[in-house]
């Protein structure tokens, strides 16, 4: 089980931006943990970030024609305006599920490319990553429950 | 670790309303599922239904009374306008974490009472209620992690 | 043929209640004479009242599981935010024709539920309901002339 | 009793154009099963199409200076955009009946001209027509019931 | 002089909920101001708190149906989207003041019900109670000064 | 305690403009009655008629300045376009009570002042200002059931 | 001097045609005065009525190629949506003056295409059209105090 | 037959002020041809300027209260938000014709005024001030033909 | 392959109306060139201009039901309103391409009936239509690499 | 160089008004500090404070006639709706520049004035002031660098 | 003559992404026609994709800079809010034609860069390319029937 | 002192793009004179160019990170839609000023980003750079004077 997770404009410097809404856990401490949880769930996780959405763009397809098995991504500052990364998780078959930190319905945002997640887990911090693993097995599992 | 669970309006006709969305789980059937699900965590659950809003609201604010531990709720019909739910959620202590079976970003709907969940878990069927037992206790237990 | 004719929101006040717009006809009038058009066309009619949105659903939700053949709405004040009800009526197998008195195009209001009515009779006073007796049986005749 | 029943913009192409929303049944077996529901109601039915809102404009006046019984009309593509119809109707004295095979507010749509009718009948294929027949009738009869 | 006081969604929760708008005082403590306020002015006060539109509805067609003298209210959660509520106030004949403890005006909100009152009293906490008290009793008087 | 009573634009033709909506009491009927009251509760009223937002801009800071108790104020044609004096309202410790003639909502207005207010009072004729009298007392007085 | 003077959709029923609004004058009358006061003026008028917004597209052609002096119009019905009309006015080099019997702005109506008006005359009634032939006299003229 | 002509803001830099627009007859000469234009028509002007809306409302008061026969008013830059001025307008008596040098709608602008006026005049330069004393002069005289 | 081509509203000035968008080729011109065009593809082309849309309706109704084989239209000032036109083209079989001598988008305008255009071409001037005629050629002819 | 720089609708308060916005420097010590700057830099400064926005523009007409160098603004509360003061700023030759002690895009608000400014100075509370100096310095005199 | 063509966000996936739009022609297949077609034309054609808005604006100041013949694109994913990419468009002299392999306007989208094309080709699948081709090359080469 | 300055997308070509707007100073010319200025200030200026959203991102992140003393930025192309750019800005401590050639409000636009700045130079060309230095020295050295 691959999972490409994508981490997007601004997550670079998680733990030092808007503290109060993000916490203090650094990018750094966070793919530790991540990679940590995954190895416990039997999952290869390959993390990555980029400020760009173009970037971005290329890996989920390259992920897509390589068969990967599922994408993880928070999009963070790509939810204003990334509809071409919308359009990009139209094209592709493979499952996604997108991940925020703090719940978007409170601060009355609203995610670009959120239309196009099969799950969506957000508010609970780092949290929400680990419960996103979770959420992306059940669906790559056709887990009986999810639907 | 008391939770109150409630199934807001249209939700007792699960798995007969709009299958190609819902599923064909009954109510009955999700109920059974939960309380199974709670017991392996050793919380107990509270699961209601209401077509009524206001009913919803003086369930709550008799959980808040009785010092509750927390608030699980798929709002189901009260999506659209449940404006005196969500000030009832802003005024009580109790954490919330707000369920919906499919993404209401894909199908370009808001919740009123999103703005006041303490976590969001959308998309994933049945299989969301079982994420949030998972997210509700994490944050009632305090997860370092959660924030 | 059980025909269930649900009056909604202030509908209990007709006769009372801005007589330019809807007549001196009161709520039991009204029934009296409904039950005889009703006989007439070897219908059965359950006319009930209620200002309770929710309890409005609770009626439709039982009727469909008791087969009911059919339904018949004036949501008079429910007309404004009812989108609960209108989902709904969405997720049942009833024939639904929606009545108003009054020409909603004319005071420029919009029904929330209109959207869901398989027919509609608007403008023509307490006679809208006795065409929405033949209307609801046009359809459930299956009359040729129908669609 | 004379009836103008005026079929606007498109409905020439009736039974051709979009068949899943408005059936097979032609203009010309529309016209003959009015013609026929008609007679028996002892009314006199001038039918006539046209695409030109102007048209429908001049038809409205002469049958008002001719002291026509009353007017129904399916507005057709005229829906859009007839504010020069609407205040045609608007003008003049003969009772209106609007009525439309599919139910505009399924498909959210308004008509341009309802404003102006005493009766609106949506949704019930060509059968709309046939009860417009008896809404035209009660009105003109002044029949107590209905309003 | 039989007055009518409803207190809307939420109001249950008084003193508790966002005591930093609402205060401290609890609808347990306010009742019994409120009660001796009334003896003082010689009227008679019936208070009622409900969380349901409809049933709200109910009472004030009830009050009406009884010749109650006036009708003051605190819509509470109703403020939203109670427009069924609102057309019920335009129906009757009873004479209606409506109050807030908080401006709404600097919380950038409107009440759905304030059209239909013929006072308004915001801002003062309880002292708007007390004043709505002073209010209602110079409309039913037909004080001189009034209009 | 010093009150500046401020009637804003076109309150000096009170009595003769659209007496439908604000009776027949003129300008001058309405000092006198006030400066009654104000004796009786033992405050300086202190009256001025302005239809120049500026100049009311002015005297409200020197009132400031001079640390007057407090200020009660009809804007009058303010009511639409103010937002200088809204500035200005919000700048000053003045305890500040707006007041309407008619109720704004029932119209469908918004005063642009009013959310720089402590207290509103609308919708009572003359008998506003009576009250408004009474509020500011509460206000000033510290009046512990005020908040 | 020949100057077209088209009467735009509803103009036929000048007279019976909601009175109150546009007196009852009928256009055979106000023909005859026009074309009297025509002639004291020494301009040659072509009085046109129509409904359709395409034939007085064609007709101001015509009196384009011709040569024409100038053009008034009373839009009508085509106030709403001419936007054709409106962009045949704008290719044309004929002067116009457009005219309405009513304050458009009154009734918070715009015309289409009046955007391309040299001159606009609203509100007095029938005297609209006589000070409109001053107006495009003066424009003809290249009356010197014109602009 | 005394009538008020009032210019509005900026109308005082006539004839230096966007010459494109509105010519370069100064403020001095306009007044000059207006006075000459009055006599012949045995009317009394009074012409005044003003950057202030608050003192044109002033001087329409001063001018009902003396009984005046009627307003002339170019609003100039009051045309934008001068709401105050347009209630004003609606509470006096005086026939009212608004002036504009330019045809408004060509510069898809409105008159905040303009709602109020018995007659528009626009587009024509100067001219448009001698066309609006004919106009307010046949208002006056109940000029049969004006409605 | 004979292919209607319906100039629409105005389109009947060309070359003298707004010539800096629409150059000096005159309508006579311009069909000249268009026959030579369509000669050397072997079409049969029909020119017609018409200034009203229920015309155009009716002869594409004609030419569906004579089995036509395509329809090019420049809209002409039918752009703005012709939705009848629209559902006019969404009833029909024959393969449309919408032409404009000029880009829409640089005008930020909008084709009423372009959401109907199997191809649009736009921005070429007069070369538009020579490239519609190669559109519309490929499309008939099922040219593999259309679509 | 002679310079008016004019303080517009509450800037007479500064210094006391919303000390976390504008800082606690008085009118009176910014107008000193300000003819200093002036001095070092060779410029004649007249400063004045209103809060008649038709004041500031008989101002701005005068310093136009007198031939003065340029104008500086804080439009201060004038933001929100002095279209009459931007209508003036377009007919008059002086360049200007637009000073705001507060960044207007942080608060989210537009200056109505702001788009006939040559240039625009915001944020840098009383040294937007020094530094509008120098700006409309660098504006007359031709500097080469400033386009 | 050299022509760049620029294939924008997403088009990387040609022959993949939502076939049921854009077809099976791969990416590789499109490029490999295009080339013929341009060799037929004897143009030089120089293909290029990106996802990312900012190389696109970097290739396209190059190809001005090295005095190009023309550019032609397909905007893709930079359809939303490629403003940038607009601006930049505006700035080059180079002849821009835009494709578009579906209908936008049947899709209600509208193209970001859209407004500054010289021309539009849109709905044709891979066969718009080559009419793009066509449209290009007749524009550089001034072709009299252009415009 | 080391300023990051920041040229956004489309600034690469300054003195050749739109010189109407921006000038005939090309980038070049801009930076060697922009060195001058920081020289005789004793500040160090970096100096950089992006078309890319996201490298812009990555630098700031990078100056935060270096502990910058901080940033000038005209964000060009970016204005329109650069809402991760704002994210940014707000996430780092460094003092940013926002640089505009031309005045946005005068053309109508707003920037994305300015709602971070803490001072906002617009309009006044190259010498806007220059301002901006002194800005942000004042800022940095904490000037008494600046807020």
């Amino acid at each position: 089980m691959n999972i490409l997770l994508i981490q997007g404009a601004n997550m670079e410097y998680l733990g030092r931006r808007e503290p109060e809404h993000y916490g203090t856990t650094t990018a750094e401490d966070l793919d530790r943990m991540l990679m940590d949880e995954a190895d416990r769930r039997e999952m290869r996780l390959d993390i990555r970030y980029t400020n760009l959405e173009g970037e971005a763009i290329g890996w989920i397809y390259q992920a897509d024609r390589d068969d990967g098995s599922g994408l993880i991504m928070n999009p963070g500052g790509f939810v204003y305006a990334a509809y071409a990364l919308r359009d990009c998780l139209k094209g592709v078959s493979l499952p996604y599920v997108e991940v925020h930190m703090t719940n978007l319905d409170r601060r009355e945002m609203r995610s670009a490319t959120a239309g196009e997640a099969d799950g969506m887990i957000m508010g609970l911090g780092v949290r929400s990553y680990v419960l996103a693993l979770d959420a992306i097995k059940a669906i790559i599992a056709g887990d009986s429950a999810t639907s």
